[in-house]
Parts: structure tokens; sequence; C-alpha cells
């Protein structure tokens, strides 16, 4: 037994979500029955989807219960087993939400999964070797599928999603493109991250003017484009886009607090015959080997080493995860509990 | 030689198109040269992705030039042939334009296709058994691919590519549900073309209203879109699609005279993990065949005859034309030439 603390959703935002929202609280673990693995996180993950599901409405999952701990990806470590598979030490990735400890079922399968750390530190498989490394994977190989030599353009590309969508473009010998919010994030996006050009969406005004600066960047026009953030900054990509080109909607942060956010010219879907899919990572479990393969060769290798971005300690996650929102976080955002 | 009357673009429009934009002019057709097949034309098509042409415009196909004869489908029969494979009194489908004669360059693949008028009607090979039928079958088969009983919608159902669409997902095994202007359209698209219901989208204000409406057509959601019209169309259908819904935009009627056709609620593509995917048929010519036979049969056999709005003269086609884009067509819109 051990003192856990943990946050749980006190009551959904309206329009912008604040840490009045969440309330913390310290109990005991509880014993163990057979089957189940109690584990100490490393880090908690913090990401964009958490928001959707602060919200109580139809969406492709269920709303975050309210009282109840919020949801998260975590790493860590087993402090005590009563399930064969997993020992005492082991290094594990799941689901263990916004708290210290958590006690799971490993008789479920997929609940918890064993992690190699001789390559790759631990803290990355929430993010270049985990669900956002997947995620670009998906989008990128499976719905823009890019050739050699074809423009990839991804927003919020200093993030965990978009820095992978654009090492694993790179891998496959594209001109890729970011696009971020501020002059240091376009800065480590090109030199650190390696993308070919970075723009920064905050110095324009509106669409067209971004759209412009688009057409620099992209003299040949864009082939696929990985969308996490939606309106201007998708409105002017779809200026950009050529013939037979993909876009892969993989989020709409923009729109996340409840505002409306129209797509000004989805005339251009025809005029381009473009195509353009949006998907949630976790319901393709079947790609993860592969792409956690790629990935963790990128990592490994030291041709993928994003940075991340590390609170302290289980109570600064409120103040981390609305920073994340607002774009303050300077790739993965993470929460660091030991 | 023979006097033929043909209709140019002698100017563009500015917003709507109006009579004032076509010049007509008579000239003698000229002498064969080898290779070449003299067609008198016994049917135009008009199809709103003429309306398109008109601009000046950015599109997948360049402009209409102006001072040229207006492109557009045409089925007729030979006259005259200095090509072996053509001999007059021929039937043949082309693209002879807004004329009463045109001379074709046999010698071009697919310039110049012979079709047999045993079970089928020369004009279908216009509409039903001809682009617009082929259109339909693309974006259902290839895009929309319905499993039975699945829910499809169509929008400007009773035109000649909705009208196609449907017969081609009841063939399917589908619910098919189709969205036209005005009252009678709607009887016709249900009790003629044997939809499973039909939405008059005019009584409607506002997409909210036409949501509601769809959600009592289509009590399971909706499983695939066929898109001709764009706008408040698409935004109603987009509410009621389910999970892993497809969306084949074909046409954006609603927005050719320029007007702002913003998307309301674009989220919708991620939150129900939809496709999105516009095309263009003539850039898919492996279909044709596939499609023409599948096509043929459903006309051949007297399951699928849709109605044709037949305008008489080549002095009409201005006036029937500008009807069309307004929807004052019934079916698919022809001129008659002789």
């Amino acid at each position: 037994m051990a003192q856990n603390t943990r946050i749980l959703l006190d009551n959904r935002p309206v329009g912008e979500a604040t840490p009045g929202n969440f309330r913390l609280e310290t109990v005991a673990t509880p014993t163990l029955q057979d089957g189940q693995v109690l584990i100490r996180h490393h880090y908690l993950s913090l990401d964009p989807y958490m928001r959707g599901r602060m919200n109580d409405a139809k969406s492709y999952a269920p709303p975050q219960p309210l009282g109840e701990v919020m949801i998260g990806g975590t790493v860590g470590e087993v402090v005590d087993s009563r399930h064969p598979r997993f020992a005492a030490g082991d290094s594990v990735v799941g689901m263990g939400g916004w708290q210290q400890y958590s006690v799971v079922d490993a008789t479920q399968p997929g609940a918890l999964r064993k992690v190699d750390t001789t390559h790759v530190p631990l803290s990355h498989y929430l993010g270049a070797v985990g669900m956002p490394g997947v995620t670009g994977w998906y989008g990128l190989v499976k719905i823009i599928d890019p050739k050699p030599g074809q423009t990839v353009t991804v927003s919020a590309a200093s993030g965990a999603v978009g820095s992978a969508v654009g090492a694993l473009a790179k891998a496959r010998g594209c001109r890729v493109v970011g696009i971020a919010g501020g002059p240091d994030k376009c800065v480590y996006v090109k030199n650190e991250l390696g993308f070919d050009d970075c723009i920064d969406y905050r110095v324009h005004q509106d669409y067209l003017s971004l759209a412009k600066a688009l057409k620099q960047a992209c003299p040949n026009g864009i082939d696929g484009h990985f969308e996490n953030v939606g309106g201007m900054v998708l409105d002017a990509v779809m200026l950009r886009t050529n013939a037979f080109s993909r876009i892969a909607v993989c989020g709409m942060i923009a729109g996340y607090d409840g505002q409306p956010l129209p797509m000004a010219n989805p005339a251009l879907i025809l005029v381009n015959r473009m195509r353009v899919e949006g998907f949630i990572v976790s319901e393709h479990m079947e790609i993860w080997p592969a792409a956690l393969t790629e990935l963790g060769q990128l990592v490994g290798s030291g041709t993928f080493r994003p940075r991340e971005s590390v609170a302290e300690g289980i109570e600064s996650a409120p103040d981390a995860f609305i920073g994340l929102l607002k774009g303050r976080n300077f790739g993965k955002q993470l929460v660091k509990l030991v």
C-alpha cells in the first residue's frame, strides 16, 4: 500500500478549461487481487485529446466521467505484481491516468505493455515511441501515403505528433514544411527536427496571408497535410494543395473550446480531387507494431530525438495541461512524478 | 457540307450565367480530312460542370475559351466518314459541343464511341448510360462502397447523376434517401425512381432543420453520401453521418456562381472518422466499361428509366442550361437537335 495523489475531473469547462475543473485528492492504493499489478508512474502524458473528453458531447469516445481520475497515458515501474508476466522492476506503459500509482488488471489484453529502455528513454514511450508517434505514423503512412519528392505539411509541427510526422516524412524522402506558433518553435522545427521549413502562423492575420507564406515554402504545392489544428491553418493549406492531395485529420484543437470552426472553401475538395480523412489511432491497433518498430529505430538511432516539456509533480498537471492547449509547451508535454 | 448552327461562349458570367454570355452563329461544316468523321447531333447534353468551365478560374479543367463552341456531350449519327471504323448511319457518342454537327478526328482514342440502340434509347447514352451515370457509379462504388443495409443519401436526387446513384445503391441493397428541390421532384424520386424516401430541402430554412428531417428519414444514420450541391445540404448531412461514413464530392453547384460556401462543421470529419473525397469521372476511364455495362443492364431491363427534360433546337440551349442551374429541369437535361 502506498499513498496515491490523484486528479479527478470535478466539473466540465464552459469555454476554456481552467484549473477549477479539476480536484486533487490523496487515497491509499488498494490491496492487489489476482492478476493485478501495482505501478508507480514515472511520467504522465498530457495530450490535446483530453480536452475533448472533458466535454459532455457526442464524440468518438465517451466523455471523461465526473468525479473520476482523469484519463491519461503513463509510463512507470512495477512495484508489486500478482500477474505471472509482470515482476517488480519491469518498465511498463499503460493508461494509468493523472495519478502517482495505478492498479491495472493485467489479464486484459493491451492494458499494460513492457518496454525496453536500453536504447529508448522511458519517457519517449509516451511520445515519439508511443501513442503520439503512432498517431503520426498512421496519418502519414495510411492516409497521406507520400511518394519521395512530394511535399508534406504538418500543423502543430513542434508537438509530439507533428514532430513524428516530420521525421517519418523525411525518412520517406519528402519535402516537409511545418506550421507552428512562434519563432522559437519554428527554429526548433527547422534546426533540431530537421524540417525543410517552418511557418509561424501567429504572424499571419488571416488564412490568405498564411497561404502566401505556404506558397513560398512549398513551391511545388502541397501533396499531403497532417492536420492537428483546423481553422485558419487548414483553410490556408487547402488553397495550396495539389490535385489528388490527401489530408489526414487528426485534431481540430482550434475548436476544442466550442467556438464555431467552419472550413472556408470546401469546394477545393472537388476542384483538387482531394481526400480528407479523419482517424483515431486507437481504432487501428493492427498498425501499432509496425509503427512502434519504425519509431523506436528512429529514436534509438538518434535520428529523431524530440524535445520534451516536463512539469514536475502531479499537482502541476492541470496548469501544464492548460498550457498545452494554449501552445505553451515545447514538444511532448509530460508530468514527471518521481 | 452542311450548315451548322452553333453556340459560342461570348463573355464570362459575373455572378449568375445569363443568355448574354452566349453567341449563336451558323457556318458551313468543313471538308473531311483522312481519319475524320462528320456527325449530325441528335441530342446535346447539358450538365452542371459547364458552369464551372465558364469561369476563368483555376479548376480541375481549363476554362472554356471565349469565342469557341461550348463544350458538351452529344449523341448522333455518322453522316460521312473518312475513318475505316465508322460508317454513315452509325450511332455515336462524343464531345461534339453545343452545335448541330461536329467533325471529329476519330484516330484519337476515345474521341468517338459507337453505341447500340437496340435496348437503350440513344438519348440515354448522354445520361443514365453515359457520363452522368458513370459519375454516379464511380462515387457510389469506388468511394462510398456501401454494404447491404447501409443508408446512402444523394443530393440533386432527381437529376441525371443523382438518379443513377439511387438506382445503383438500391441494386446493392441499401436504404436510399434523396434530397431534391420541390414536392414534384420528391414524388418522382420516390414513386418513379424507387428511392425509399426523399426530402424537399426547399421547405427548410437552415441546415439544422434539414438535419432533423434527415434524422427521421435515416433512422440508422447515414453511412454514405453523394454530394452534388454543397452548402446547407452538405452541412445537414454531415450532422447525421455515422462513424466511418464516406462522402463522395461530385459537385458543389450551390457555389458555382462564386458566392462563399463554407462547411459549417468540419470537425465532424474527425469526430465521425469520415472520408470526404472529391473526384472527376473523366480521370477514371478504367472504370467506364464496368460502369456502362451495369448501367446499360439497369436501363435495358427497364429497372431504371429516368425521365428526361428535352429542350427543342440548338437556340434553346442557353435558356435550358440556365434553367438547369436553377433546378428547373426534371431529370437529365437534353437539347433535341433533329
